[in-house]
């Protein structure tokens, strides 16, 4: 199946692996005319690059988004914008090993599985190097977005038992964690710390604020803003839950609780009172700020021994070798923020047909 | 935009409001030759229905489908299979009271915001009732996996703060909360009660658990199966949330924790050990069952005052009146598992074109 | 596949057989606000409706439609519109003789290989009243486009070997094969009485003309308009070929002959000095009428006995029994304007979200 | 929107102008283990390559692919196959002529239209070289294809007035016209010669025949075989027309003359006596081979002066310098040929699930 594209009407098409060229995005159904250049992209890809802390592999990639086409005189065409990132520090080193055998927690089975065989130097498209594409598109989507004065705002939420108390905005960027509660990030660092010391790893909790949305976005039925996002935050390798709102704590409220009501505020416009919804009512945008969350499982690769079976069916013992993310969750903020730029993207531009008068205001 | 479809090769077209003359759903590339008659479709719809306790709305809904297309002499014809469910107790009642205000917690602003008015008769396709063209086609899905020995088992896993703590297959169905556990609906029933006493509404937890299936499902990057199953989820009304295998409780665990180790089972087939991702490894199913859950927010009709605004934009108390369920998540089991089908169904006809191996089995 | 829907934005479902209890049609993605009733998509049906003349089935089909979702007070809603047209005449008569061989001409024989049986009563899906759910549909689409004052004007261009050689707008709806030239129609109606006698049938070729386009509609690489158009067009069961503007005949053409100038009118518009292209240059609509044809075979079922294949792989000759039409390109007239509908309206909606200026319009 | 995909399970994403760095296509949906290298695609492109002869630009350009994903070991992954050839031979020139005016013919005028403002250096994505992303994602298409033991055989039957009149499989690839009549290959060399010498252009039509192809490929609706072979055809830049079959000519036709008999061939298999279907039926492929027609307008970039307007609305005489074919169609030949064999390759890939027998073959 072509699975490899993501969105309707602002479509981006992902490509590459972690052994090959490169990795790439194309970036189909850009409005003409939205200024555009490499640095907006590459902004985005320092977000995600690795090396910035001893919290994250220390393997050096440079990540260098080149953008191929789609761009005249520094602005959107309105045709594909197509970007790359070459791959640099692939090490053509002996793979013999993990080839022979299955990583618990990682799509080495599932893909011998689907395909009768795997690219086995890397991972293929289960690399943490395919959320380069997405970056690189949601990169474009956000400065879109960013023309319309929506903005998103993503952090560490949690690493592991450990969740951020208070919200400071300007403290995300102080951290190595993206997270805005500055105690909270040195008590996350030293249970990172145990973890690597003990050749283990940890997840996370990732938290994104969408402010100034207008009400009305999404569709009524399968395509509702909320059950788009869970999609695309839950196409993130290692996600393993969303929640909009209060989620899951919601099921425990009950419905006095949980309602939100309708308030004026002093310039008669509707707003709400309180914001459980997360932004979303019916699963269209109700002018509150999107609010949601995902769950993040623990790096699989760890230095520890595990037992796992060898291709030939036997059951083995194995160590995985070589340099890893002890926890993936500061890399992935800017990855959950590209995904929910992208989708908000697609649901503007949808919601753009959805009234008589809109589509008279474009060509009566 | 056409927000009414879901599925790529296997896929659902629902149409309908409450208050027109029925809820349909014409479902497209079902293959040809699967046994199906309007029985198979009516036992799902049945688990649906309202006023089987004093739990759900007593409003009396027959909710009979009828099959008008792609079916010939008892098997479907690989042709769209449209079916009806006629809206027979609408009441012609007067509505300026639900049109003048905006009900918290439900989609009366937000669709006035998408659409510029609204068919305030009875929610629209916000209605609970839309989820009738999910179990049909849903009922369709489940009959094809059936065909192939995949079996879906769904059923209630908390009542607001009352969570079950044994599954025993047998009680789902013996009392009406749909809980696998006697003890817990009891206790959960309890809370009901005296959510209701108090003119007020609770949530809950769905879980649902696929066995059977074959691995490598899913495609690994934006069509990852658990990204479909949180689409498919989250997109059905009230839902606020979805976790696969042990989903946020991951994000608190260690790698070592939460790998799943490969074992071979006494026949040589490789298994998991465990199964803490839940079925999924890299988006793509594994082998083992397929796990996960749905948090379903409080039903938002209550009968308490709620503080709101009017259409004139005024800020009021209002009452809701009329037949409300006070939990709606018994109810929306059938429609969870359905969806889950959905997406199955779908997921097994796209692994079909997987391999060259799989397409020289047909043509070759 | 699930191959019964058309187009992205504005999409239409269809559905049903010959055989079943209707054949019906969801619109989805049609805008809210617009004003429509029953008597609109009346309007549309009645011209395909057979037994307006000798020259079609005198088959009785009464083909009343009705709209069972998306309407609200005499408007779209902005969700799914959903129509269904009962089959009434269904003859519930001996089909052995049907079933038992292929018919030259028809889709039995390809049905049996696609889907390994089929629905012998009728045609199944390749009945010609699946183009039912396409005409209800158009109806929707050109309602949309007149609020936009965009006209579209269909006809018989050709019957067999006679062609129209003047074009008589008013005469159009005067003859019962809908040319717009009185004594053509004259000597094809001769022609057609001819094929009657010798137990034959004809063929013939329709034109539509789309006026008041704006100009900037289609995508430049594969979703051209005139692509999109030839699809649609060619999607009908009998049409054998496509053209627009000049078509085939540009072929045999000079650059210097069929290249187009551009002009300004007295208002300091631009415009084409001729129209050789047929409205579309690089697959936009460039602001001239919008003309193509589409061919249109003999219909195969005769009344001549014809060699053929039975089920059991025996040769043998087959004489058809039954009612049908001897031509069917005055009932495929509206078939191909609603189809032309469907595209148009397709295109403008996707062409809304062309350029950041039109986003800023709606959200700005 | 986003219009620069086609398929929808073999699913090609092309990118890319003439004045940036490369053209590119990302091919998604590939099955895995289909044995591919550059040279396959390499021997595709050079078909299209300019500057085979005097009837092609003497622009040169290498057109060198590079397959940047989705191989490993000379085999398909089964993930992303992107492809890149990169753009040389752009002169840095200066386009302020261009820019000024409106080529007639050309999609300058309906590009400013649609996006606001256009890439005036080389016509953006409606130059020719955006055919080299569709003839890259052929070359893989038609390769998997081969696997299955489908051909396909493309030819120029008309350049201008002069027709081939007789069928040399041989001859196609001796004569620079790829016409399988020498005689005919000769005439239509004069007739070009004749055009250059008058500054003008010429145009003409390709015939593609597509042998072993399995019946049973198409859907009966919107996706018949036929139908997606016209969008496919006539999204190619300078097409004007689609025939299958007799196409045009099946319109004058009676129904005794155009019905192709079935008959039983030596080995009890079933076939057609003649193939006025050109190889569907109802939208559907019946084992005859596949026959269709298309017709390409004469190059519109003429050097004889030409009136048309300047981007301030004044009326003007242009004359257009540069280096241009005086015909395409020989270069088209292959563009065509790709675009078949992504019909096919999609509509093989979708007919795999459209029966239980074949679901069970996969799953059972």
């Amino acid at each position: 199946m072509a699975g490899s594209s993501f969105g309707n009407i602002f479509r981006v098409t992902t490509w590459g692996e972690s052994h090959g060229a490169g990795i790439g995005a194309v970036v189909d159904g850009c409005p003409a005319g939205l200024p555009l250049c490499e640095a907006d992209v590459q902004q985005y890809l320092n977000r995600r690059k690795p090396g910035q802390s001893r919290f994250s592999t220390p393997r050096k990639e440079d990540d260098q988004v080149e953008i191929l086409s789609g761009l005249f005189e520094g602005r959107t065409t309105g045709t594909p914008i197509s970007m790359i990132v070459h791959n640099k520090t692939q090490r053509s080193g002996d793979y013999s090993e993990i080839a022979s055998y299955y990583r618990p927690g990682h799509a080495d089975y599932t893909y011998d599985c689907k395909y009768g065989f795997r690219d086995y130097r890397g991972g293929g498209r289960s690399s943490g190097r395919e959320t380069i594409g997405r970056v690189a598109a949601g990169a474009v989507a956000a400065k879109m977005l960013g023309e319309l004065g929506i903005t998103l705002t993503t952090y560490t939420k949690a690493i592991g038992p450990v969740a951020a108390r208070r919200f400071d905005a300007e403290e995300i960027f102080r951290n190595p964690l993206y997270m805005p509660d500055r105690e909270a990030a040195k008590q996350a660092q030293d249970y990172l710390n145990q973890c690597m010391k003990e050749m283990d790893s940890g997840g996370g909790v990732i938290e994104c604020v969408v402010e100034h949305l207008p009400a009305g976005l999404g569709d009524p039925v399968f395509e509702k803003l909320s059950a788009n996002l869970a999609k695309a935050v839950c196409s993130v390798g290692a996600v393993k839950g969303f929640e909009i709102g209060d989620g899951f704590a919601a099921a425990g409220a009950r419905g006095s609780e949980n309602n939100d009501p309708f308030r004026t505020d002093g310039n008669g416009r509707i707003c709400k009172a309180s914001n459980h919804a997360g932004g979303v009512l019916g699963g269209i945008s109700d002018g509150s700020p999107l609010v949601f969350r995902t769950a993040v499982k623990p790096t699989p690769s760890i230095f520890s021994p595990q037992q796992t079976v060898n291709t030939s069916g036997g059951d083995i013992t194995c160590r995985i070798k070589g340099r890893h993310d002890p926890v993936i969750v500061p890399r992935a903020v800017v990855v959950v923020e590209s995904m929910a730029a992208l989708v908000i993207a697609d649901a503007l531009l949808g919601g753009m047909t959805a009234t008589m008068n809109h589509v008279k205001k474009i060509w009566g």
